[in-house]
């Protein structure tokens, strides 16, 4: 966009409802309005082409982001200290192992003595089912606690960079990629996505990304198929708000355990390998009480489950059967490629090689998602504020 | 405090003398003069306004600040990296793991080589007697001498975050908070504040927290009465310390080896467990020596040794007998809770939680201070920079 | 330098084509032209002064920088980090250990993946013959073919913070010291400089501090003696580089198995280990056939093979053989120290304290070379960008 395109990107923010988000976390997209979905995707792309046409978009003049990344990360931990950096913020991590957290003291203890000076967390805690979304919700109640009792000066708002249920920066970074290429969120009507699981050799992958896009792309009246072999169910409460989406946005919500079928005629495919909601729940249970023979042998089981499913692959044969042949094809990142990362797995090096390019792009709108959720959640009126450092047009490289 | 109230603060600043404190070091509490202990109160206060208000009171354009934690920290870590993003600078660990200071190079060597761009430097170094405050002012002394030789564009002022002998940094946390609980710092004239040994499980906790305490306490006309059992004694020369301020400040300062006698009619406690400094000494003398049997057999003994002393908790029994049953409760945090993070601990839950709001308070002030300390450091005139900066007014959040 | 200084640095700067440097790579001094390095020498001095006078040079609004260390560093790692905030850059350091890279994804999508918002990567990859240089041109490539799709919004340039050729940024640093030393360029003509292998009781020491010192000083019309014991030899066709940069400036390049006979009349000495590029090559072969026994052997026969050497040692009756007895004495640091980091080492602890502060400021000069890499790689015309800097003189500390 030039200024003209961003000054109208902004007219458009500016009809958008977006108070709920101010001093608020973001943790699941159903939880969020039409609107405040809208104006995330603008705001991204807002803060996107400040950012080509060198416009500083920093809000901060100072200011600290927490992380805490409770499993490794390189994708969505660049992109949070992308998006913290190009609105002034520092990024400190919560290194658990380098911390004193292990002493046995409270999250509420530690969220309080962390977050004097944060504006903003960014938590990742995905691996036990049950587990990561609670863990989030106590850190913002102790801190908006903490705001209360003036401990602290500022509520920090909170970023959900993957939890056990939603996944959301994954899922609304994928939907603007497809809202850009299909040249607005408007021609996603009638559109077909085809959310697949996929054969990986290695096991216990987080369900929050098939649970994430089937959450998300119902809202754009589409038609979502939600494929994986018996025995590989998503939580049934993210298939519930899924068929509910799509009933109130026009949309249909389907599921099938065959993967051509959910390939046929898409316009979309996401074929991706996870876990099996209820051996993720076995599992948690098990951590819980410190059986580890107990996952060893469920970990066993799990990987001669997948061995079972190989012909799930994401092949060139596959994506002929998708809408004239072309779908898009989308993936979180890292894939397991048959033949390169690994002797068999969720994609052909053929298919994904040629969709090389349009994988990275889906990926390059993270930053500006997360930034765009900061950004939401410190200015009530977001429209003016962009309008402003539109006027101030400050270089971001002198 | 508005804006008048920041005015008047720097009004009285600007009376008191803070010379010898630019281009100095923070080092011990004892070494600084009256004027410059309520200088740094006050540019605590002014600071922590100026964010409350949304004035950025960002001094460095760019500008570095090293920490180096030989031991695990999250608050003070944390508070470290607050004060540096507040003031402008950037905090970079030097990770003795992942550096090649191992490879036997001379402090005086790491010293320059980590300094070329560093404003600041902040370590914590308190786990053998004698060596951490010692090598600190090796630090300096090498930084110091790398600026006269032309090495250093800049003196880089260091921060002690913790040695074996004092923590000024929670010790004038502590005493800010005690100042703005009871409305000013001549109210302390004539209050009583218990610091007492307690019970813990756990071994080997350093001596600086009560050492600094006691040695700073003193200076304000109280009472500082010191308690613990036969066997935990403190640094004689720190106890000389409080005995010489308590004299001159008009307090006083009394030991005892009963815990209820210090409590008693106690405006303020402040129950923390220790390990006997003889012990210390040993167990330094011991990894001198790489006697690693040693020392196990230490820990057992030290262990043993607390054990006869669990009747050492701050109960609600005990808070009773303090000033009309409501003195302060003061930790540094985290505490051993009993029947929450231990069987049997420093202080009962019920008395945790009562206080648990004042505690997160009197944590909130170590980034203020730690920031009064370097902007004290770096400021030959402090009143006339805090005046410019609420006179620019730029805003740290837009 | 002073502002008159500045201005008339930056008007020999505006001389010098450095068309070529903007929005390009730094890897070996060797491809870069007489002007770009004279170009780099000037940046890095004007960048200096303008911090001794207060000036800040911030010319990043925001902005990150990634730094991928593979292998233990405290000096680049500090440099860079202070070049970079120097110039407003924040450093995100890709630890491969904590992200998904181990996963098996490929060079291509690591570096889109962490480059979204990156101005500049600096790697340090120095270990195996054959690997280090490949990586990082692989990289930039990568990064390169990610802005030309779209997927990045700039186009990363990458700094050179060591390789398995050169280290262009310890050679530069070292050519930096060197030139203001003996007070400009021009007077380093028919000067000679001995660049000697040196005992040290660790094996296996980088081979690209030799080769980046004969390939960058035999430039500048020098006497560049190479020596060492048989079997040290290093990269061939280095050498050649030294060989042919010789003749093109009027120097010498010379070879010789005889540490005396090189530090004869020499004007600078630079004793220093390393290890045999065939014993380095042959490592390389069995860490890539994963033959830990063979590794085991060969780091025995080259501790072995070194031990013949100790007499290689940069001692007093040594340096009494340099030009009136004084000639400079360099080192990279950390150096063997004989009776103080070691028992026998590169260099006795007389010479070494001699010359502790002429090290340290060589060293110094790291963060400005690294700073005016970047500046240079980023700005079309350094010398107008410099001078409205000059002009702004917004103050680095307030």
């Amino acid at each position: 966009m030039d200024r003209i395109g961003m000054m109208e990107a902004i007219k458009a923010l500016s009809t958008k409802r977006t108070n709920a988000m101010y001093l608020n976390d973001f943790f699941h997209t159903w939880q969020k309005t039409d609107d405040e979905l809208a104006a995330t995707f603008l705001v991204a792309d807002i803060l996107r082409s400040m950012r080509e046409n060198n416009i500083s978009s920093k809000v901060f003049d100072s200011g600290l982001a927490i992380s805490l990344f409770r499993d490794n990360s390189t994708r969505t931990r660049f992109s949070f200290a992308s998006a913290c950096n190009l609105l002034g913020l520092e990024v400190q991590d919560l290194d658990e192992g380098k911390s004193q957290v292990a002493h046995g003291e409270t999250v509420r203890e530690t969220a309080n003595m962390v977050s004097f000076m944060a504006d903003v967390i960014g938590i990742r805690d995905d691996m036990y089912i049950g587990k990561g979304y609670t863990y989030m919700k106590e850190y913002s109640q102790s801190v908006y606690q903490g705001h209360l009792d003036g401990v602290l000066e500022q509520r920090p708002t909170l970023v959900n960079l993957q939890c056990d249920i939603d996944h959301p920066t994954q899922s609304m970074s994928d939907a603007l990629h497809v809202i850009n290429h299909f040249g607005g969120i408007e021609n996603l009507r009638g559109k077909k996505i085809a959310m697949t699981w996929a054969y990986s050799p290695s096991y216990g992958k987080p369900l929050s990304v098939p649970q994430g896009i089937i959450g998300l792309f119902s809202r754009f009246g589409m038609e979502v198929s939600l494929a994986h072999p018996k025995g590989y169910e998503v939580m049934p409460e993210v298939e519930e708000v899924a068929r509910l989406n799509a009933e109130r946005s026009g949309g249909v919500f389907t599921k099938t355990n065959n993967m051509e079928e959910a390939f046929e005629n898409a316009d979309i495919v996401y074929p991706k390998s996870w876990a099996p909601f209820a051996a993720m729940e076995k599992r948690t249970d098990l951590y819980g009480k410190n059986d580890f023979e107990g996952i060893k042998t469920l970990e066993k089981e799990l990987l001669a489950q997948n061995a079972n499913h190989k012909d799930w692959e994401c092949t060139e044969k596959l994506m002929s059967k998708t809408k004239e042949g072309k779908a898009l094809y989308m993936h979180c990142l890292p894939a397991d490629i048959t033949g390169v990362s690994c002797k068999a797995g969720e994609v052909s090096a053929g298919v994904f090689d040629t969709y090389r390019t349009p994988l990275y792009k889906e990926a390059s709108y993270k930053p500006y998602i997360i930034a765009a959720m900061i950004f939401l959640s410190k200015f009530k009126n977001p429209a003016d504020k962009l309008k402003l450092l539109l006027e101030r047009s400050t270089n971001r490289i002198f």
